[in-house]
């Protein structure tokens, strides 16, 4: 196959992207000076051999230690811990600078396809639940399908190890801007039982 | 004026009506048989003559009674207040049929060019807590800025009449079908904040 | 049935607008002053008793005159008719001050449901076009499926009343702003086709 | 510098790629097996070392010819030139297969920052036109605010060479699918005056 045409299909599995844009980032690249496209090849060897996950978490992370930065952090309260889908999950939280436990990326949620959980990583969550000495759960799923359907699971591999720790999940409400007028049933719903 | 123009003009007043969408309305109108131009008006004027507000809650209704069908209904929880910003927002409540208390249409909020609260029924709010028998007053404005701003003025008005009664707020947090990776950093906090 | 949702049905079916947003019509009226509804009222009363259609090219206008302001205007070119769906259309194309000859509303298209044409004023577009001295007729509807299938008809209408009448379309290209990467393939070979 | 953030800058330059979709990328492909990203690795290798411009047209291809496989196809018609500004753009001419002429890719436009033209090949556009055979050349740049002086620009270069060779622009019009009632003055006027 053509290099064009071989690029434009390996850039069009990348996340958001359709066989248009892809085509772009190919003619992009073509009228780079060659040292760009060297650059961009240099930074991929680089993620693949010095990117590895977090032994505890999951997060991938670049030096010689077995543990993220995040899970090695003294200060970081080790009782908490907070699963989530991805990496960009722990990006978004971390942002908000008031979480200060630990994390547990599950890799996934279930799907329309993958609704046995063999794509998420609840036998090493469970390893982590036994091995730790945690007093909270914090199931950080979205409010989506996929993600109430994967807080079961979770939930239910957490009982099979501790039947008393505390198991929570983030707050449903209205978010910031909304409005009651276009918030659907459930979301207005929430917003009232759980109102303070 | 010329009386498509004039039309026009009024239509363009309605709430998300622009001049473009105005016009369409008249030349829709134009096209009707006359004797729909009539049922309209008819509708105008029993609107008009039949709608008055709840002598309580401020809520537009239609019957010879003075308070709306929701004040009158004996059924109903007449420990709780809820104060909305319009109709509107009654109506999405009452389509969750999980609040069974009381309403109180404030009229509006506060805006950039309104900052007083001259435009909200903060006084009738002020007696009706005074005559009423509340145990909790929920304050159900939206969560934007100008929601926001007159939850603490209703606050106010609400403490002035009595330091002790409960007054509580809608929770935030992810609405339903969000995603944490697009969640801005409020809302986010807040649904760590009140997981459960 | 109460007048609230009476009147949000008749505004239910003013184009664009959905069941939502005409209750926020009728709750803005009843937050108005009752003059303002009056003012309403007469300004529909006023476009029922004093607008008219021209007895030409069905333009809606307001006068004593058998015909419209365009038809009356002695300096409009009156061997050009320019054969149009809708009086927005007729407003955009006033809006360019570039056409200036005469118009025909035909007061819709065909549709899906509508495909015989009873709905179009082809019968008096052909007594116009027999009765006219006309040099061109112009077929101004849109380049959509419906407009399509409307113009084939009006096209017929008008050879049945003349073979040799000189008959023109718009001409489909790219829109100011287009680009040739996003446009569909059907309007890069009109502009191809149609460059000069 | 981190390899994670090495590559999402890179990723972030992307045509259409914001930082956000830059860090999805990257975690996209820590989470494939290497194997992958080394297969991207090698298809960036091909790329660079396998695609060439074409000496004439600057269509990127991969060959050991000199010329494209457009150009060097016998059937098409040497006597057109169409200047387009990318390759995006020749795709979609090819693809209405209505265009039989030969290409040349300008490299870009002029934008508010670079006024000069020194970012476009008018150089080469100009020998091209010295040394062809051209009986038209079609100036098919986008009907923008920049693709338009760009072709003033380019008119200008080809009448530096021959003052009587046919320059033709493509045709503004209502695109397909367009509406009269929301079509812009001026696509409008063009769609009026490109009539036939």
């Amino acid at each position: 196959m053509d290099s064009i045409k071989k690029l434009a299909d390996l850039f069009g599995k990348f996340p958001t992207v359709g066989q248009r844009t892809a085509s772009r980032f190919v003619f992009y690249l073509i009228n780079q000076p060659k040292e760009k496209i060297d650059e961009l090849i240099g930074s991929l060897q680089e993620l693949k051999n010095n990117i590895k996950l977090c032994r505890f978490c999951f997060n991938p992370f670049e030096s010689n230690e077995a543990f993220c930065i995040i899970c090695q952090n003294a200060s970081r309260n080790k009782q908490l811990l907070c699963v989530i889908e991805k990496e960009a999950d722990l990006i978004s939280i971390e942002n908000t600078k008031k979480y200060n436990g630990l994390y547990f990326i599950l890799g996934g949620t279930l799907t329309l396809r993958k609704t046995d959980g063999s794509n998420l990583r609840l036998q090493a969550l469970k390893e982590r639940v036994k091995e730790g000495n945690f007093l909270e759960i914090i199931i950080a799923l979205n409010p989506t399908p996929e993600g109430r359907s994967t807080s079961v699971l979770v939930e239910r591999a957490v009982k099979e190890i501790s039947q008393t720790l505390k198991i929570t999940h983030l707050a449903q409400g209205l978010p910031v801007g909304g409005e009651l007028e276009y918030a659907d049933e459930e979301t207005l719903e929430s917003a009232f039982e759980g109102r303070k």
